[in-house]
């Protein structure tokens, strides 16, 4: 790093911690942050402090919001509730449209490998919601093992509470080709396999 | 942008500004910050403006500097001059730790097709530098089409003032395969064999 000077170098630090950002990538960066004008810079860094100020978490679903409870909490169908894994799950849900009902964002998954209990995430959260109203709760977690075993854990929990629990299917992604379809998504869509 | 809430939308928008940076790329680095701690938050944003305001350019060679003259300016061999396009070249030359002289950075290269003619890079500024102190120019700019147009340009002027100006060499990258080694490069490579 000697061959920077020290305000650049650190700069070029800092880009290095965003994911996936090597120090080639993160020098780039630090070029184009040099070349802005003063006030371009400026913005820059404060919207990184607005952001970390202003965001917090909607006490009722955990997702972000700038004030208590988020705008889905606030406006929407309260009897669906989508249980995802993080935040940006619940971005790549809005973006369909589709979905009318409210969130709950467990801010992680149960994996023991990597010493994530049930207490961990946010499960006491989510039965608390749980009244006479909420009709359904779809497990919208990852499909990999971790998504997986955390959707049937809360299933088991869920169900006694005569709660309908569904889940995301599974299947060939649309547009997919057979060939390259692997083996236990191929099996999932046999075994799901729907008359036409 | 809807789907995100305004300090996030707002976030997103300033990462996308970088070169390569993509909407999703852009939401990846935003949740970061997100994620991180106060401290660190503010220590980027921090590292951001004290980059803008710190880094100048030196007023001999145009590379970054903190001070009025930079450290290569100040301390190097003046008898040699390595002629640049950017600042981020100096780095890539200065890596090799070999060189030993200073340099001279172009800020562009002459360029019709993009409206830059000689008078709006610093060629100037290094006509001023040639005094009987300086054996040696080394045209270092890059090997494409205006990298050369620029290096021939350069060296038209100087000369007549009776400075050796010399051109990096071109030829196959080391470690280069023959048949990926294009027409050019290689056309380059054959009339400048040398004995061995």
């Amino acid at each position: 790093m000697d061959v920077f000077i020290e305000p650049i170098g650190k700069l070029i630090n800092e880009f290095s911690k965003l994911p996936g950002v090597g120090k080639k990538t993160a020098q780039r960066y630090a070029y184009k942050i040099i070349g802005m004008t003063d006030a371009e810079a400026r913005e820059f860094a404060e919207s990184i402090l607005e952001c970390k100020r202003k965001v917090r978490y909607c006490k009722i679903c955990g997702n972000f919001t700038e004030e208590e409870v988020c705008n889905v909490c606030k406006t929407r169908e309260k009897s669906i509730i989508c249980v995802v894994k993080e935040p940006k799950d619940v971005v790549a849900m809005e973006k369909l449209h589709e979905y009318k009902g409210v969130y709950h964002v467990l801010h992680g998954v149960i994996s023991p490998m990597d010493g994530v209990g049930p207490n961990d995430i946010r499960i006491k959260e989510l039965l608390a919601r749980i009244d006479g109203s909420v009709q359904e709760v779809i497990m919208a977690t990852d499909a990999d093992v971790e998504g997986e075993a955390t959707a049937m854990y809360i299933a088991k929990l869920l169900n006694p509470l005569g709660v309908k629990v569904t889940r995301l299917a599974h299947g060939m992604p649309v547009g997919g080709e057979l060939e390259y379809t692997d083996e236990v998504t191929l099996f999932r869509a046999l075994t799901e396999r729907k008359r036409i």
